[in-house]
């Protein structure tokens, strides 16, 4: 009973440590995507030795705190209404996924730096399979093209939102109109050929 | 006199050693990202102590590589007809431009890892200007939309051709439907709101 108490206690503090890396790690990483394992450590308030127990290598914590939030933002997705006119429920999710990418700009830096391609692609696999109903919705009621395949189309918004944070860190687009230009590009972009592109901001 | 022509045969060993140097760097690099500066010497034919003569920092050689690869890209999309119809100009710098993209997305990927975001656009100069030039064109002659900026629909297409890259790198992409992709979207994303998607291949 004593012995089993103390495991569980230090199974406690292993997942408290854990917990409180990854969310430094997110922070750090936010921040800074060079931020060192030791800096992590330091706004984890645990030790290297400790960190080094529980994640191998940069990569690993990387990982760890990109998968954290991706989670934080599945979670703000969720509130997010993508039923109803598609166009509509397209600039709803521009909106809101805008806002994600560019906070986790600085830690997709890092990721892209550390993790192979195909791991950040599974690491949105939350967000892409939401595009992809949203985008399948469009094309059965005739709002988006569907002379070009759905796994593209998704490609499209999603380097479209990604090239929106580089301009801004490069001084060449402001903040607040990020998510116009993205929404009357991507609207544009599902357009079928020999149909209009539909006016910013209006129904189907 | 012979101290002279001492000199200029050390400089023409130079030139020809840094020569080698980049055209190595952008062929390794090109192949993976990750090639060591050693690997680099080896297939230029020099000593890493002749490389760090000559470079100071890994970030250095894959600058170097960088220009080299972006002046022979230069080189070809002089060859491009960008005169005519602003939507088929676009088609052909797509066609060009996506086999230089598609040439050195290995190298790109070290660029991303070594150089800061402002360095590599800075490197796209040249090529972007083209674009700016023609965009600019477009819209002047009706054919493309105005409602947006000018730099912001040349990092559409930039954007645009860079995902189709990391598409085929993840095994979601035909190479040989690239072109079509891309152009597909981008005459689309440059279609003013109102005005119909003009049809893949057409003229104005």
């Amino acid at each position: 009973m004593g012995s089993k108490n103390s495991t569980t206690a230090k199974r406690a503090d292993a997942l408290r440590s854990i917990e409180a890396i990854v969310q430094a790690a997110a922070h750090c990483l936010g921040q800074n995507p060079e931020a060192s394992l030791s800096e992590i450590a330091r706004a984890a308030g645990v030790g290297r030795v400790t960190l080094y127990a529980h994640f191998a290598s940069r990569a690993e914590v990387v990982d760890a705190a990109m998968s954290h939030a991706i989670a934080r933002g599945n979670e703000v997705l969720d509130t997010v209404d993508l039923s109803g006119d598609p166009l509509l429920a397209l600039a709803r999710y521009i909106e809101a996924g805008w806002h994600l990418v560019d906070q986790a700009r600085a830690l997709l830096a890092a990721a892209q730096r550390e993790l192979p391609a195909g791991r950040i692609l599974e690491l949105h696999a939350g967000p892409a399979a939401r595009v992809e109903a949203l985008v399948a919705r469009g094309r059965a009621e005739g709002a988006f093209r569907t002379d070009l395949p759905i796994p593209w189309m998704v490609n499209v918004l999603h380097a479209v939102m990604h090239s929106a944070a580089e301009e801004i860190r490069a001084g060449r687009l402001a903040p607040d109109r990020a998510a116009d230009h993205i929404t009357a590009t991507v609207l544009a972009a599902f357009t079928s050929p020999g149909t209009p592109v539909p006016e910013a901001g209006s129904g189907a």
